[in-house]
């Protein structure tokens, strides 16, 4: 199997996706024509964390839009086309830091062929997306609509780019049914070296669509397959790439930022836990220090359980304790918690 | 490896855990003394599909309140228990369907064969609950603070049950750290049969624990591991329950309720997606049909993406397509979109 740390890398300007290095995408949901709001949107995602923006472009007036769009912004931008080759390469010519297109989809050989001398001329790789929804006829017919299926559309669609000895490729096998999309990567890794683009296709609202994204992105993740995360959802694309960090948190992959562990609270637990957290999570949102924050309900699972937080607090009846990296400091009231761990983290 | 088909079934009063059948739990947040409000959680618990409903157990005037709960309730109820054996007894005896407890933290062996005694007695299963920050002293001097020593941690558990004849076991492997979890769940199943509780411990609030949930749990059940779930949030019971599910079907293993796909609003989308989607799902929760709704933006992804939908709506500009298993039905307009489909959904 081709894990992260051996995938051919590609670089999306400064970025690389691919050979041991993970990145988080997102796309915007701004009319490409409308400059001022997609500008402004690609300012917003790439604050949050976002490494690499996509913009949808589908005519020529958002080909045109995104070559002034690339203009004013250094946050490395993926066109994203479907069908109409000549919008690939207008965009390639105009900056865009890579393509999405399926070079089976976009007519004869010679639209291929100019598509890939325009990538190449610009040094920029091209990703082949694939979702279940549009696998290519032949491989449906042999395979059904399956991960194999899938897969066997990819290495079409990178055959054609290899006619023209073309490889600066990142591929996505997107389903929305979780079960067949880590089938699909996990095949395709066991075949090829091209790094992973991963996501859950149309997974739905914030809710039940970071779910999906969590489990079936970060049990890939888990397994060493996958180079960069795109997190879809229904929602304001700035939802996706937080979602996107704390799958990366999670999997050991992104280590930036406040980390909290908090306990549910059982019938032990004799303090308002569920607001406390509420109040310190949000007290500290946007604090950049690398510190592990226990807040535990009692002392059962307390000090033991969070020895690894560099700080937390373990609650008692109307007071709790508080400690650091598993030794106790001093008991404090109930309603000192709050302030207490904040001002303590502030001085850290 | 033991799958979750290849696990020894344990039975919590009717509900069957291992042996291919994956169930949810959770805890309640009342203290058990409170029997009342108590009792209520339990059944808000279990009309939202929690299968067994665990309670702490604490004191004896806990263990009494259980006794009083039990008689006034037919959810499968758990007792947990730490350090005190006279509480598991007494338990026991008054009708829990199964006890938490660590047989290696209850003293002598005298206290682990009246244990084991009262559970062989009404025929209940015991859970080993190993957490990372509470593993046993010898194997934490061995083996630090990995999931070596949480399985060796367990085995000895495992052990000193066995002592007795006593092997109705359901072990449960957690850590705050994701990745740690998970190679604990993987290194057990390597080794033993019995049923696995899945869980992350204090995974944090609803947003950063739901994450970290599905991708440990997630990533788990993916590969065959794992029989019930409980996951740990900083929040209401309700919600544990509600993720626990979605993290269920997202896997494929809970078939029920409405499953939606959306895709994220991109350029291409024409149409107030986000909101639509929003109203059209609060307007069908609860709604216990098996149908597969799409909600998509555009008709790039539209109809194709999603063939496999029962009915959905492929948004236009103004308005949408809709279609049913992949064959377009009429034209819509985008004022009539969301009534029209939740009309469409009632009548099917």
């Amino acid at each position: 199997m081709y894990k992260r740390e051996d995938t051919k890398p590609v670089y999306v300007s400064g970025v690389k996706i691919g050979g041991g290095n993970v990145t988080v995408q997102s796309m915007c949901s701004t009319k490409t024509t409308d400059i001022d709001k997609t500008l402004a949107q690609i300012n917003s995602l790439a604050a949050a964390g976002c490494d690499i923006v996509r913009l949808a472009v589908d005519s020529h007036a958002a080909a045109q839009a995104f070559a002034e769009i690339r203009k004013n912004t250094d946050v490395p931008l993926v066109a994203d086309i479907h069908f109409d080759y000549t919008l690939a390469v207008k965009c390639a010519q105009s900056g865009a830091d890579k393509i999405r297109i399926n070079p089976g989809n976009i007519g004869d050989k010679e639209n291929i062929r100019q598509v890939v001398s325009a990538c190449k001329e610009r040094k920029i790789p091209i990703r082949i997306g694939v979702n279940m929804g549009s696998v290519e006829k032949e491989a449906e017919r042999r395979y059904g609509r399956t991960p194999r299926a899938m897969v066997e559309s990819a290495a079409y669609h990178i055959r054609l780019l290899g006619e023209f000895d073309f490889d600066d490729i990142v591929v996505s096998l997107k389903a929305s049914d979780v079960v067949k999309t880590v089938e699909a990567y996990r095949l395709f890794s066991s075949l090829y070296p091209y790094p992973l683009h991963l996501g859950i296709t149309e997974a739905g609202t914030e809710y039940s669509g970071i779910i999906k994204s969590a489990t079936g992105i970060g049990a890939l993740l888990l397994d060493g397959i996958g180079d960069t995360v795109r997190v879809s959802l229904t929602a304001d694309p700035l939802a996706e790439v937080r979602a996107a960090r704390e799958i990366l948190k999670a999997t050991g992959l992104l280590k930036t930022g406040i980390e909290f562990i908090s306990c549910p609270t059982c019938g032990r637990c004799k303090i308002d836990l569920i607001n406390l957290a509420k109040k310190v999570e949000a007290a500290l949102c946007g604090v950049d220090k690398n510190i592990k924050v226990a807040i535990m309900g009692c002392a059962v699972n307390g000090p033991g359980e969070a020895r690894d937080a560099d700080i937390g607090i373990a609650g008692g009846s109307g007071c709790a304790v508080l400690f650091k990296k598993g030794a106790i400091l001093r008991k404090i009231k109930e309603c000192e918690i709050a302030e207490t761990l904040i001002k303590e983290i502030g001085d850290m």
